[in-house]
């Protein structure tokens, strides 16, 4: 079956919530209080789920996502295997994944829908997506665009191993691949 | 430095929180309410995180834990470079996996630390443990003792891609490395 992710019908917009913004009007106080939704949740154009059997053999992609409104998706580099970075993804950044064939999480600090790459270049093409017997996590086999996906300016987000012994960490790649700065200006 | 994760002083006890159980004396209920504690948050004997610059170019492990007192942990095979499972872990667990040298996560389902393999033998021996630019993710590379990490029989639990197209699904790898039912009981 052929499904598009395309918005049809179109995704709500997302709800604000928490504190009234300066422009709130205290004269409305008395309304009931909107529901409590999470500025992550988006309204889901994915189906329902089925039951255990369904989500863990069955062929339909349903995802699950967490009280947050949110999934976590690590990806890999679809050559060297090496794991890029580990990001979130709510059901609008996922369908937009889907869509443009690069990967688009939710950023949690900014709270916003996070193109990757929209400013660096740094793009991460889709090679292939994965998800796991329960389907509430995502892997993304990318083709990393440009030089590397941190922001530090390394390759990778996982460049240090930890020391089980001492607790002490050390670097797993010398050097950086690229210039946060000049990249992504100062910080 | 050397640095011991033996428990010295001890782990405080994992604090109960929510509803009162049937033992709890309606007598206290007048006495001020303990902090709100998510069950998953132990008392952390990892160092206290330093700025940006320290977490991100630094040697000092100082994990991050959530709202809910967890990190998510991606447990890659070491040989085959394959994804096998994502789960979390809790200060406690990621301590305990330190400590041990195999995988301790957090069960979300049963509010428990998980020691994978502890019943099926499945256990994942680390052979390097990275974390990530903001200590917030965990990657553990591992051997995978038995024939495989997940549940459903598999060898890894992202058995499944998504065809960006028409959203189905199809299997990566065919047929089941073991039989759940022989080691795990039915469902």
């Amino acid at each position: 079956m052929r499904r598009s992710y395309a918005r049809n019908p179109p995704l709500a917009p997302l709800q604000n919530q928490g504190r009234p913004g300066p422009q709130a009007h205290r004269a409305e106080s008395h309304l009931p209080s909107a529901p409590s939704v999470p500025k992550a949740t988006a309204v889901s154009t994915f189906p329902a789920r089925g039951d255990k059997k369904q989500v863990e053999e069955g062929l339909g992609f349903t995802p699950k996502f967490d009280a947050d409104g949110l999934m976590p998706a690590m990806a890999i580099d679809a050559t060297t295997k090496e794991p890029l970075m580990l990001a979130y993804m709510n059901a609008e950044s996922l369908q937009l994944t889907l869509e443009k064939g690069e990967a688009v999480y939710w950023s949690r600090s900014r709270q916003e829908i996070w193109h990757k790459g929209a400013t660096s270049g740094h793009v991460q093409k889709i090679q292939e997506i994965r998800t796991d017997c329960d389907q509430d996590a995502i892997v993304l086999y990318v083709e990393q665009i440009g030089a590397g996906a941190c922001h530090t300016g390394r390759s990778g987000c996982f460049y240090r191993k930890i020391d089980t012994a001492t607790g002490e960490m050390s670097f797993i790649q010398d050097g950086k691949a690229f210039d946060p700065e000049s990249v992504y200006g100062k910080a």
